[in-house]
């Protein structure tokens, strides 16, 4: 049995379609034991169902609200208390919609950094033309340094082994040019740290290439993964709406549309973010999942699913070992 | 009569589709007089064309040579030799599609930075849902300080004003959250400035939201604005390549697809980054213009209009004088 805590206020569309979602993972997974946390008079729907424990959590940390202040002040939100069962042991791994840097903040501070990590950072699944690929840092840190971007490249690497099953994963350097020698003084000196490592490194990557699939794991500073994953969202929302708007000026090309239906909706499965579920805050001592903060039900089973497989995997041990390794080697 | 140097060896079609171009803006343009400059054997092409004097450069600067290292060891290049001629007072504006970095790196080496102008950079005009906005630095600078970046503001503003006509253009702050306080310590020092400028200042914007034409000038680092960019370009080609790839799965999808083929062809010029010519590299002493690197004939000559624009408008003058004015009350 594997046991995860949900966070059900957290999220754009919380609670309603967190509980759903818990609800349909319960029924997809037979091994799955949930801890839901949350405001009673939410938890009171879910009083009935099988497999799971519900934990009042009467404050909630709000979607904009700053990390450090939140941890200070809310120290019974949803999220603090559901990383707190982590904490003791009681469950396995933590899916949260919320704010994603209250998650972070929570995860760093109540769990703990593994050893030797300097910064956790959030890998996230992205699809592209072949198979999806991993961005790493989305959005945990700001200011990184050459070190930090090694250990995110070297736990992308584990990550995408481990639980996506990927073998040898190539490793780039997010920057401004394919050439070595391209890009800003973070990314040159960061260059030098994954050039003398054993990572299978593939040098600098292009933003316009990392959709082609070509590399397995892209590396950069939290600001700019966070930058690249929504304005990748906002484009392919853009360029979408612009699409329709044109096509409802002809009744001739509505018509034309609907006969493409079908392709259209494959096309927008092999695109859906949800479909990948969360993304893992990774460095810290245990499993804790950050799903998209506009989750719907089918995003908050997919996250709850790669819960349970970094459960099952034991991803954080697998990084663990990584770590220390590579730490052993920079100590001979 | 406006003078424009061209480069006809710069760009991934060259020189064919640059002399097109070229030859397409003489005859929409009548007030339009070109240096071509270029090797010989290719300016043997437009040996008998009106308003244009051919002039010789057998050097070509590739696209992926390091531009300090080029600046050194080809000065008769094109690029080089069309920015002197730019220098020397015969020309008022100077296009190419070649190596940007190397376009830029002479134009601050030739032409001189304006007076009080810390870093030159690219201000580059991209479509969105309502009115275009401009993305600056979009390339010419990495690791840039919180002053460069409220520079950057000054410029695009006044770009956007005198080229555009663009009036009160509300400037954003690229970052990684709407709220004051979210980015890294570069956002959050050039927030102070911003905030204490003259300038119509709306506060942060986050990636998503740049194509919703809610702000008209998107400020960021050169890193940033490059692999904003190219991953703009690389998710909508994404995106149209997996569409088409579902469609061609059906008969009736591709059916349907060309009974809307009306409205997709519209959609299409609403994106195309060709019909914007080329970007300005704002804060040096000349109008110079650095189209895209794919830029094809139709590119060519919208940044020709872009270049006669900036003459016509003074553009140079206008960047002096705004940012005196902003030198003067420093200073107070």
């Amino acid at each position: 049995m594997y046991k995860v805590v949900v966070d059900v206020m957290g999220g754009d569309f919380a609670p309603y379609e967190i509980l759903r979602g818990s609800k349909q993972a319960l029924i997809r997974f037979k091994d799955l034991f949930l801890y839901l946390v949350g405001k009673s008079e939410v938890l009171k729907q879910a009083k009935d169902w099988d497999r799971v424990e519900l934990v009042e959590a009467e404050e909630v940390v709000e979607m904009d609200e700053p990390p450090g202040e939140a941890l200070r002040k809310k120290r019974n939100a949803s999220i603090f208390k559901g990383l707190e069962l982590l904490k003791e042991g009681k469950a396995d791994a933590f899916v949260s919609a919320g704010n994603s840097g209250a998650v972070a903040a929570g995860g760093i501070f109540i769990l703990g950094r593994i050893k030797g990590v300097r910064r956790p950072a959030i890998a996230t699944l992205l699809p592209s033309i072949k198979l999806p690929f991993v961005l790493i840092d989305a959005g945990a840190n700001v200011d990184s340094k050459p070190e930090d971007l090694f250990q995110f490249g070297l736990m992308g690497k584990v990550f995408l082994e481990r639980i996506w099953k990927r073998e040898k994963p190539r490793v780039a350097l997010l920057s401004i040019g394919e050439e070595t020698g391209k890009g800003n003084t973070l990314v040159k000196k960061a260059h030098n740290l994954f050039k003398a490592s054993k990572l299978n490194y593939v040098g600098n990557i292009e933003s316009r290439d990392i959709f082609k699939g070509e590399v397995d794991v892209v590396v950069c500073d939290g600001f700019i993964g966070n930058v690249c994953l929504k304005l990748s969202e906002g484009v392919a929302e853009v360029v979408m709406s612009m699409l329709k708007e044109e096509v409802k000026k002809s009744i001739l090309a509505m018509f034309g549309m609907t006969l493409a239906r079908g392709a259209l909706k494959k096309f927008k499965k092999r695109i859906d973010w949800r479909e990948y579920g969360g993304a893992p805050l990774l460095g810290v001592k245990g499993n804790v999942i950050i799903a998209h903060g506009r989750s719907d039900r089918l995003a908050i089973k997919n996250a709850i699913k790669v819960a349970m497989e970094s459960a099952k995997l034991r991803l954080v041990e697998k990084i663990e070992d990584a770590i220390s390794e590579n730490l052993v080697k920079e100590e001979k």
